[in-house]
């Protein structure tokens, strides 16, 4: 099963909403279940940076089907997967990629959120999560 | 000026729209002033290959302000611009990326296409354009 | 749908079969459905620089879903998709690379092998489709 | 000398054997005396961004002809290595990349896991390398 842009783009349309709440301005990218990209929204003023860390979450989260934060526990000096990073073309093992699921609990896609603090990017990924799921 | 968001969102629902009359399934990217990704939707069964290529001919149509086809006519064999693709990591020189003018004629960023033809992928280019211009 | 690891294992099986019987030494690489590499083999004294452009080939046939040399047609001076090989950090559009279906007509990932002509390169790509389609 | 195709298929079978008991998914690469790749697959459902990683670690202990988790320990901040993870388009430097060597104790080629822990990954590779030594 693969996210449909349907999905992708209620999932970033959620996610946009939450930013707005937050009052934060937001990269949001949302790849399919082969971690290529499906849809994509840059809120105007956003980090131009982020756009590229927000691909890479979204793309980390589904390479390992884990939320990007939790890689980043590992990765640490001293961890287990001390510079994992420097795979697959770059990973961002930071909060604010997550793994989306469909009904049934398959992993179909994920989201990842980039332009505030990694608590902000997080809560706003997981808004697009809870669109879908 | 830039592109807004809302632009680019309502360039990408009219190129959508172009694609569902041709019956053509598309890779849709919209970058801004500075050739950063703003907004991109890949349809439902769209070519994987074309997720770059759509973004390749969006920045090359803003990098050089004109549509990506006329840049292609130079950089054949022989040509004034012999291999320019080698350039920025990579161009895409056939048609289907074209600039986004705002009302005053200037600038504010670039679309690019691909899925199909060049044709197709020209006119779908054109008809998110035209949504704004 | 995706490729699975058996079926990929039988379609290399198959592809080292016809490369015996050819005399020939390949390099043959599958991918999945999200053009992930799924399984790769490289005949004893096969060309090292056949490693890459056998993936690229099976990538670049997943990519647009369809032959490489289909491609190749297209991309050369003053063909319509002329140097799309710079997108995708780097496509193969010479023939021997072929996407895989299963019975039900889905593409579920595709085959690319190099190590030979680009007539023997098809002919044991295509005698790899052959052991799952 | 040089490892073998065969040799490097039965480094694989012994290693998918070795996650099946296990009960894990593993992405499985072996690369030859010249660090290039001679056999890989990845098990159904296995991590996506861990085909990357296995390949880096069996080129990364080939590299450097020792366990990766040796060069992990000394890439540490202040450590000696520090960062040797940027070299060579991406070390991977944690474990699961072992040195194959013939029964005279002349390194032949490498095997790299990557899917879950990395002692798990690290047991598979050793799975491997006992396939041939």
């Amino acid at each position: 099963m693969n996210i449909t842009l349907d999905q992708a783009k209620n999932a970033i349309k959620a996610a946009l909403a939450k930013a707005g709440e937050l009052g934060v301005k937001m990269n949001i990218a949302v790849v399919d279940s082969g971690a290529n990209l499906t849809a994509f929204a840059r809120m105007d003023g956003a980090w131009l940076g982020s756009v590229d860390i927000s691909i890479k979450k979204a793309r980390t989260a589904r390479f390992f089907d884990m939320n990007t934060g939790e890689i980043g526990k590992l990765s640490q000096p001293g961890g287990s997967l001390y510079n994992i990073e420097h795979s697959n073309n770059g990973l961002i093992t930071f909060p604010g990629g997550i793994p989306i699921r469909d009904n049934s609990g398959q992993i179909i896609g994920a989201i990842g959120v980039s332009g505030s603090t990694v608590e902000d990017d997080h809560a706003v990924a997981e808004a697009g999560v809870q669109a879908i799921s």
